[in-house]
C-alpha cells in the first residue's frame, strides 16, 4: 500500500502488545513498557492474558494515561494465537466480542474504557487478505461497540471492511520490519525481513513518524502512512529500544500522542 | 435459615441455568426454557457457554423480556464447574469480573444488560460457607458493576457479604430439594435430598411462592424466604415440569415476575 | 481416486467415532455403537474425550473385542476439531503422538492396545491434500509406534505419505456420502453430498462392502476400494442405521471383521 | 515424620521439575538443569508442558541418562496446578493415567521410559493428608503401570497408600525448606519456611544426603529419610545453586545417582 506521506506535525502513537503472560507465565515487561507507549494492546485471554493480568495492566495503563486496546485473538493458548484457524464467521465474531467485553470490565473498573481493537498474531495476518474473516472481526467489534476504532495494516482487507462498516480505522507501521517497494511488509522468513540493528530501528521510527517515508528493502524511499508505530515488547532489549525510539521522536519534535 | 414467610401478593421469579452447552455440545433446551422462566442464568464460558451460545441466548432472552444473569463459575470446563477449587481471592475476583464483562457485550448487543449475577455449581456451594471466596466473588461483581444484584441461598455467607458490601441481594429456593427443620438444604447424597415426584415439586413451588412455607424433611412446616425459585433445566422432562410449575403458580394467582 | 473393486470375499470393517463427549457433555451412544462396529475411533481429549470417557470406552471396546483406534485431532475443544489450523509440523507431530500415548494407557489397562490411528474432522480433511500436515501426522504416529496402521481416504496425501513411511494403510468409504465419477467425495455443502435416505445408505453399504462398487453422483458405477466403512454415530437414528447396515451385510454373507 | 538416618554410603538422587513452559511461555532452564539432576519431573500438559516441550525434554533427558518422571497435576493451566481441586476419585485417577500415558510416548521415542511418577503442586500437597485423593492418584498410576515407583513426602498418606497398593515408594527431602521438630515441612507462609541463603541450602543438602540429619526450625537435629533431594528450577539462580549442591555432594564423596 502506498500513500501520501504523513503531514508534518501529525502526532504519532506508540503501541505495544502487553499482558501477554498467562497465570504463572510472564512474557512482556508490562510495567516498563507502560512508561513508554501511548496505546496498550492488552491480551484478552484467548492467546494470552489471564483475568488478573488484564486487571493489573488496565490499572497501570489508566494510571499513566495509556489507552487500552483489546488485542483479540483466535482461541489458541497452546499456539499463542499464531496458528491461523478456519473459524466460522459467526463464531469468530462472537469470540471477538467476548474478548472485548471481558477486557471492558477491567478498563472501566480502572476508570478508563476499551479505546480500540487490534487483532493479534495469525488473525492479524489472515485478515490482511481474508475478507470473510475480516468481516467477522468487524462484526465482532460492532457487536461490542459500533464506534470502536480498529488498528491495523494500511491496505489490509480488515481496515477496508471496517471503514465500510463505519468503524474508525487507524493505520500502523513497523519500524523493525522491511517494506517492499509497494509498501507492504516483506514476509517474515525472507532475508532482511526483520530490522535487527537498533540504531536503524530508531532512525526508521523517526522517518515513519515525521515524514511517513522509509527506505524500502531495495533502497527506494517509499511512503507509509501510519498514525501509530508498533513496538515489540517480547524480545530482549525491547524496553530499552522502545525508550530510545520515544526519546528520539521527542528530541526531534515529534508529538507522541495516542490516536484516540 | 429460617425467616418470616413471604408476604401474600409478593411476586415470584423463576430462574434456570441456560446456555450450558459448549461448541458442539448441548445440554439445556434454551429455547423452550426461555418461554417459561423470568430470569436466565447464562453460562459465561468458564464451566460452559461458548460465545456463540451466549449471544444466541441473550438475543432470545431479550426478545422475550427474560432477565439476563451472569452465571459465573470456577474455570473448569472438564468438570462443568462442579469441582471446588482453592482459587486465590484476587484471581477469583478477576475471573468473576471477566465472565460478567464477556456476557455484558452480548446482553447489550441484544438491547438488554446483565441484570444480576448467580454463581454456579461448586462455587455456589462453597460460598454458602466460605467467607473468603464469598468476599472474592463479591469483589468480582463490584469490579464489574457495584449496583448489580446477586442471587443466592438465604443465610449464605455470600448473600451476607454481598449485602454488607452494598450489593442488592435476592434469595432463591429450590422446589425440588428437601429442607431441614432449620431451613437449610438437605445435602445431595442424603436420602430424600432431591424431590423426584413432579406433583410434589409443583405443589412445593406453590407453597414457596405463595406463603414462603414448605414442609421440611421431617414434616414440619418451615418458612423459606425466597424471591426466586430455581428450576432445573438439564434433566429429562425439565421443560415440562417448568411449564407445569409456572402454570400452577399463575392459576393460583401468584404473579410470576422477575426481581429486577 | 478410482481403484479396482474389492475382491469378493474380502471382509469389511465397520468404524465409528466414539467417546466424543467431554465432561458433563455427551454426544455419541458409545454403548450401543460398540455392539455394532468392529473398530472404535476413540476421541483422545483434543476435540472431545475426557480421560474418564476414554477409559470407559476402552473398557467396553476391549470387552466386546472391538478394536481401539486413536482418533487424533487439532487441539480445539471449542470447535470440536472442525476448525482447520495452521499448526507447525513439529508441534502437530508431537500433539498427535501425545494423544496416541494418552489413549494407549487406557487401551492397555483394558487388556487391549491402540490398534490404529484415524485423524478427526478438519485434520482428516486437510491432510487429504496438505502434504506438509500429512507428513506431520505420519511423524506423530511413528513417534508413538512405527508399526501402527492408519485409516483414511483412498487417494489422500495422508495415506500416500504414510505408506511411503512404512505404515500400514487402511482405506475407508462412506455409505452416506455421494462420490464423484472420479471416486472422490462430493464436498459437503453441495446438493446431494450427503445421502439421507437410510434405505439408500444400507444398500450402498452392501455395494461398497461386497463389490467395491457404488453409484456416483451422476449415476455411473464406480469402484471405491475400502477395507472399512465409516458409520456416523452422532445423528438421531445413527444407532438404528448402523444396526441395519450390519444386519444387511451379514445377511448377504459379507464377513464383518476388523482390519487388524 | 521422623525416621532413622539414611545409612552412610546410600546414594542420593537429585530431582527437579522440568518442561514447565507451555507453548510460547518458558519457565525452567531445562537444558542446564538436565546437566545437574538425575531425575527429571516432566510436566505432562495439565499444569504446564505442551507436547513439543515434553518431547524435547525427554530427548535431552534420555541423551544424558537422566530418569524421566511423570509430573502429574490437576487440570489447571490458568493456576499452574496450584489450586487444590475437589476432583471425583474416578476422574482424578483417569486424569493421572492420561498424563502418564501421554508422557510415555515421548519417553519411549527417546529410547527411555517413564521411570516414576511425582504429583505436582496443589495435588502433591493435598495427598499428604487427603486419603481419598491419594488413593485416586495411586489408582491412576496403577492403571498406567502397576510397577511404577512414586516419589513423595515421607509420612504422607500418598506414600502410605501407594506402598499398601504394592507400588515402590521413594522419599524426597527439600534442602531449601525448614522442617519442624517432628520432621514435617514448616508450611510456606510461616516465617523462615523457606531457606534463602544458598550456603545454607548447600550444607543442608549435604546433611540430608550423607547422614539424613538436618537442623529443625528450632535448632534440634532431626532425622529426615530421603532417597532424593528436590531442587527448585524456577527461581533466579536456580541452576547455579543446583550445580553447587551437586558439586558439594560429590566433593564430600556422596554418590549422586537416580533411584531407579
Amino acid at each position: 500500500m502506498t500513500s501520501t506521506g504523513t503531514p508534518v506535525g501529525t502526532p504519532i502513537d506508540l503501541n505495544a502488545d502487553l499482558g501477554e503472560g498467562f497465570g504463572r507465565w510472564h512474557l512482556t515487561d508490562d510495567e516498563q513498557l507502560l512508561s513508554v507507549v501511548t496505546s496498550a494492546n492488552v491480551a484478552c485471554g484467548f492467546h494470552a492474558g489471564d483475568p488478573s493480568t488484564m486487571r493489573r495492566v488496565c490499572d497501570l495503563a489508566a494510571e499513566r494515561g495509556v489507552r487500552i486496546g483489546a488485542q483479540v485473538s483466535y482461541r489458541d493458548l497452546a499456539g499463542f494465537g499464531r496458528r491461523a484457524m478456519d473459524v466460522p464467521s459467526d463464531e469468530l465474531a462472537a469470540e471477538v466480542a467476548y474478548q472485548i467485553g471481558a477486557l471492558g470490565v477491567f478498563a472501566r473498573a480502572a476508570g478508563a474504557r476499551v479505546a480500540y481493537v487490534k487483532p493479534h498474531g495469525a488473525l492479524y495476518n489472515r485478515i490482511v487478505h481474508d475478507e470473510e474473516q475480516a468481516r467477522a472481526v468487524v462484526d465482532g467489534v460492532r457487536l461490542a461497540d459500533a464506534t470502536l476504532p480498529v488498528l491495523g495494516l494500511p491496505g489490509s482487507r480488515f481496515l477496508d471492511v471496517a471503514a465500510k462498516a463505519g468503524l474508525p480505522v487507524v493505520t500502523e507501521a513497523f519500524a523493525d520490519r522491511a517494506y517492499t517497494d509497494e509498501g507492504t511488509l516483506v514476509p517474515r522468513g525472507r532475508e532482511g525481513a526483520v530490522i535487527t540493528r537498533s540504531d536503524d530501528v530508531v532512525e526508521r521510527s523517526l522517518g515513519l513518524a515525521r515524514s511517513g517515508v522509509v527506505a524500502s528493502h531495495s533502497g527506494r524511499d517509499i511512503a507509509v502512512r501510519a498514525r501509530s508505530l508498533c513496538l515489540h515488547g517480547d524480545t530482549p532489549g525491547a524496553v530499552d529500544l522502545a525508550r530510545r525510539v520515544r526519546a528520539r521522536l521527542e528530541e526531534a519534535g515529534v508529538r507522541v500522542e495516542a490516536f484516540v
